[in-house]
């Protein structure tokens, strides 16, 4: 880990391999070859090493047998010469950045990321994870791409419901920068073109934020925590897609600030009333608040690794797109406001 | 990992639990259950990993299990608070480093090492490690601990011969700094008291080197290597302990400098008359550079993971007391000089 700031690269097409360096291994999501276009390309690298995408990947003890496989493949490689580029989605780069990150004690890594997700978020921020017995990213480090490559061929191979489940992640930021970037989101619609539109105001927001707490010391990237805390209960409990956990979260974090007067009925109804909200999805019409998930609720909440002791939990409140809020609340709290909402949704 | 100081601490005895931290993994040498008043201390800490020493313990196929039983252990610690604390020589050092680099993405690290060779060196400077189907280090990172404290009780626990062995990296230490380190340790023997007499010195050129490189990417750490290319093959060939080879190794390293004209006479006199140099361990009169191992050290000098290509290392001479440089040359140039040593000793 040498420096914070990755390069970003936005491009219609992927890469010439040269362009990627010397001694390329190339960690990729096997569901790609199925574009032919992603395995012509694949198949100009020496080095590769595909893989089945999804959490089963990063488990800790398949860890072993995986960097015995890539340094079976890279035992001519050089060091300081070889550079891990990870194509897939968010469990493929937490794998491959994370054997880059340790293996040798370190070599070069890129990204490019073949999904939303990644694309917004993961790819970026420099973290790396597997999981331990099923808990996710208990094992990691700190560890940012020296390079990350958008390429609009490759994110545009997605069924447009890619783009709505990763569109919450896209809204979180622009509600939480504000300006711009909120003036211009907010008027859109989770589309493929919307996204690829907005990515580099989502990506700029994230690195400003990683760039001032790089190892998550200081609680300033907690912020990016915003409709997460929610949206992890909801994606355990309900095992549905991230995207679409988070975008019930940040439904839920947005009706809590305003019941408790930080986003004002005026800014609420600037928030709500803007085109790219109605793509909101509602915990309470949904049934995810019910009274029957109040002891899963307790259970996974109890869990939560960002806890700050035992009791309390940060969450993150809007006062206003751009304005946010972080505070110590206890477990007891949230369950007593998602109580209040399930009784009455409130929008 | 944050900075690359760490704060070094000086005592005559272990510190006070409480000291150590509120949430701490004592990770520790078994073998030191056989002092009493480490056991008694070690029975202070509710959270304790006893461990067997050894490359054994490096293994990463056995590292997921060891993740498994820390998480275990430390289930209801917070990921802020918690420390790692690693009591022995380098590999448990290395071991339990490694784990805290990764552990929830790094906790807190503080060595106490046991044995010379790691107070000297091992850990400083931040190197994690494991190995891989028993090559070395192959997976690892650069995780500075927090504190380092060097117990005098501890380390003068260790019968005189472990000083002895660990005699060559303070020496070397000593050569390369020149100055007043020199000039004291010249005139010492390989004994514990003047080892830990002379700690401070070697840590504190240790850490100015490290300063300068943390990465190890500028190849200014590269200087520490003096003495240690032989060495590595002394040790991987003889099975003797790193610091036996790598005294050999600066032997053979010290005897090629003269060689090459780098070590003048008047230099090499003044190196070779002090009082420290008679404790050096000579290659040839032990046999060590007979021609029945030649094509042992071509195949271990090849696979070098300190190659700068296939053909070339970095190779550390030594001009005065003080006063290096690093040459490129080839495992051919290398064996040449060891025809050459093994046909007469130039001292």
């Amino acid at each position: 880990m040498k420096s914070f700031s990755s390069q970003v690269i936005f491009s219609n097409s992927l890469p010439s391999s040269k362009e990627l360096g010397d001694e390329v291994v190339l960690v990729f999501d096997k569901a790609l070859e199925q574009y032919s276009f992603f395995k012509a390309w694949a198949q100009k690298f020496k080095a590769k090493y595909p893989v089945v995408a999804g959490e089963e990947l990063k488990d800790l003890k398949k860890f072993p047998l995986h960097v015995q496989n890539i340094a079976q493949i890279a035992q001519n490689f050089s060091t300081k010469k070889m550079t891990i580029v990870a194509v897939g989605g968010g469990s493929v780069g937490d794998f491959a950045g994370f054997i880059a990150s340790v293996y040798k004690r370190g070599v070069k890594l890129i990204h490019i990321p073949s999904t939303w997700l990644a694309a917004i978020d993961s790819a970026h921020g420099g973290k790396t994870a597997l999981n331990l017995d099923g808990i996710k990213n208990q094992v990691g480090s700190f560890y940012p791409a020296e390079k990350i490559y958008l390429i609009k061929k490759l994110l545009l191979q997605q069924p447009e419901i890619r783009a709505h489940e990763a569109y919450s992640e896209i809204y979180k930021a622009a509600l939480l920068q504000g300006g711009l970037f909120w003036n211009s989101f907010s008027k859109c619609s989770p589309s493929s073109a919307d996204l690829w539109n907005h990515l580099a105001f989502a990506i700029n927001f994230k690195n400003n934020i990683v760039k001032k707490d790089p190892f998550e010391t200081k609680g300033i990237r907690h912020i990016l925590n915003f409709g997460h805390t929610m949206g992890h209960v909801f994606e355990t409990i309900f095992k549905i897609p991230h995207g679409v956990a988070v975008n019930y979260g940040i439904c839920f974090a947005l009706r809590w600030s305003m019941f408790r007067g930080y986003l004002t009925q005026a800014k609420a109804k600037q928030v709500f009333m803007a085109e790219a909200s109605t793509y909101l999805l509602d915990p309470v019409l949904n049934g995810l608040l019910g009274s029957k998930y109040f002891s899963d609720f307790q259970k996974i909440l109890g869990a939560d690794k960002k806890k700050i002791d035992k009791k309390h939990i940060r969450f993150v409140f809007l006062s206003a797109p751009g304005k946010y809020r972080i505070e110590s609340v206890t477990v007891n709290d949230i369950l007593a406001e998602v109580k209040r909402q399930s009784q009455y949704a409130d929008i």
